[in-house]
């Protein structure tokens, strides 16, 4: 069994970036959070899924809400074991792990502090294969898990606990108590059998990241090649390079707790004379050169700066800024008729069909 | 002990309308939910809170949010009992009771139809003495009783159990919660034991609200004298005729869910060429003749129709309308120096120092 220490949660923080596809939030914050649980408490197990038994429980937990409030005043350290307490109580039952629900962004790392200190291992797999802005945008969901009973605790000490009739009502519940508890929630949901954990998360997405982050932190040159070299061997499939460009124009706006918006690129190098496209709703959803869509979601869209790398979340694409943009083809689990219908490109009002990336 | 048949049902409606000092909601709708349960499940003992035992446990139930909504869509039934039933798993302890913690408007009648669908009796008391806006408005909150664990459940199944810092954060995420429930929810809150409500709830109210209902009804003529009558046997005291007068100006806007806004009275009668200014907030909260305040929250405002003696909600006085304005002073529990800091004049950003009625 591998475990994760210190060192492991800085190629995970890097790697949660590039698969952050621009959002999901800065992974920083929650690498320190885990680091602080990783001193304290000791290195957390990364359990595969083939490891559970049937009827273990595992909990997953993410923190919900405008990451943005994380950075400004970062969770106390026992708001999501609350949570994950609290469901343990309604289902009366202790949680053998906890897992991420999203393996992009900032909820790759505040579950490794989860189960150091809870002094659980932390299953090597999530629901969401990257970043996605919703609850219901979940592998778990997808394929019939509830994701109540779940529980939501702030820093205050106030804790919600939430059953729903489905997994968008849970979703628009949630959402509204996070933004009474100050903009930021943290939460424990999607309670799980081993068995559900088997026939529905995305699985070693946690090694993936890791891997990524190691990668790219090593990488002499060519990040993009490091990336795709990763990728290869995994379920996701070759990383390829998609454009390369300065930014031209930047439109981004908030509406109902999101940042919408687009990012227009004019080509240089090989892509000199063409124009890209990329559409966000805080994760990048689409890529267009000139009229025609090259990559959608599900498949994973990140831009990196073109001299260091570096993924660049959409809250900070700026006009002038020369930058490479990265393609991830994904796992067949996540784009089946059934995925394709929670997170298919027209869910997100992109109007065209899912088509896979290299297909 | 006496029973809560329908017949009594009718008569708590309309001391309701009274008690509800122009908000509350309109008693009408929890009138036909309560009466169609005692039809199916018998009627509904009213217990003293003399007749509880030190460690009985008494779990209120009120509908919170827009009462409009329950206008268009009443509840289902088993959204109050479903909100009590969470409560008391949550607690480990069956509820012996339920009580109103709102004796004016529609939550007056929501309790009588928990009662008589779970078979429990109704604590002939509640924690307001009248109507209020906000959940902390409560003797239970001010003399120390928890709010939580509390409940919140919808029409279409959902529920939240709640465990919050203090009554402040209990009212703030439980508005949340129902405003994403569709406008309202469904509540069970500062579950207590005997001796608590002993201590800290006003107790009789629900009897006094159907003999003001009552007197009301039967009433020949001077429906303020009929009530003065009920008042004056009560802890409450008489209550007084205020002002006669035409309504020659209403301004209402709805803030943060909240409706607020002031009415002006041009005198009729005995008060011809005076005019008085109430001023609203959901209820209403105070009321000046010419420059001087005649009465304050937490004493209880009520116009009443001046040819019918029908009390006019907040929401329905229309400019030249001819009302007469009723005065109820209250009783000690609600204006020691605890009470008026929670629901004193000045909490409500009226500039003035609470003075008893008729002091």
């Amino acid at each position: 069994m591998i475990s994760i220490t210190v060192d492991e949660v800085e190629d995970i923080a890097i790697g949660a970036a590039v698969m952050g596809t621009g959002g999901g939030g800065d992974p920083h914050v929650g690498k320190l959070v885990a680091k602080q649980a990783i001193e304290q408490h000791g290195s957390v197990p990364l359990l595969s899924p083939d490891e559970l038994a049937e009827d273990d429980l595992v909990i997953p937990t993410a923190q919900m809400g405008a990451p943005t409030v994380s950075y400004e005043k970062p969770p106390g350290g026992d708001e999501l074991v609350k949570s994950v307490k609290r469901v343990e109580s309604a289902i009366g039952q202790k949680a053998i792990a906890t897992m991420p629900i999203e393996c992009g962004g900032i909820n790759s790392t505040f579950p490794i502090a989860v189960a150091a200190q809870m002094g659980i291992p932390l299953v090597d797999a999530d629901g969401m294969g990257r970043a996605f802005p919703e609850l219901q945008h979940e592998t778990f969901n997808i394929y019939g898990v509830s994701g109540t009973p779940a529980a939501v605790a702030d820093s205050h000490g106030n804790v919600c606990l939430l059953d729903t009739v489905d997994n968008v009502s849970l979703e628009w519940i949630a959402r509204g108590i996070t933004v009474r508890m100050g903009g930021t929630g943290y939460l424990a949901d999607y309670p799980m059998t081993g068995t559900q954990v088997q026939e529905t998360a995305i699985p070693n997405t946690m090694s993936l990241v890791k891997d990524i982050g190691e990668a790219v932190r090593v990488a002499d040159g060519d990040v993009v090649e490091a990336i795709a070299e990763v990728t290869a061997a995994s379920i996701y499939g070759e990383a390829c390079h998609l454009f390369e460009g300065k930014i031209v124009d930047v439109k981004r706006r908030t509406e109902a707790g999101f940042v919408l918006g687009h990012v227009e690129l004019e080509g240089l190098g090989e892509d000199r004379g063409q124009t890209m496209r990329i559409d966000f709703q805080n994760e990048n959803l689409a890529a267009k050169v000139g009229d025609e869509y090259r990559i959608t979601v599900p498949d994973l869209i990140t831009v990196l700066d073109r001299e260091t790398g570096d993924p660049i979340p959409t809250e900070r694409l700026r006009y002038g800024a020369r930058v490479q943009v990265l393609g991830i083809p994904t796992p067949e689990i996540m784009r089946t008729p059934a995925a394709l219908e929670v997170w298919g490109p027209r869910t997100f009002g992109i109007e065209t069909d899912y088509r896979p990336l290299n297909a």
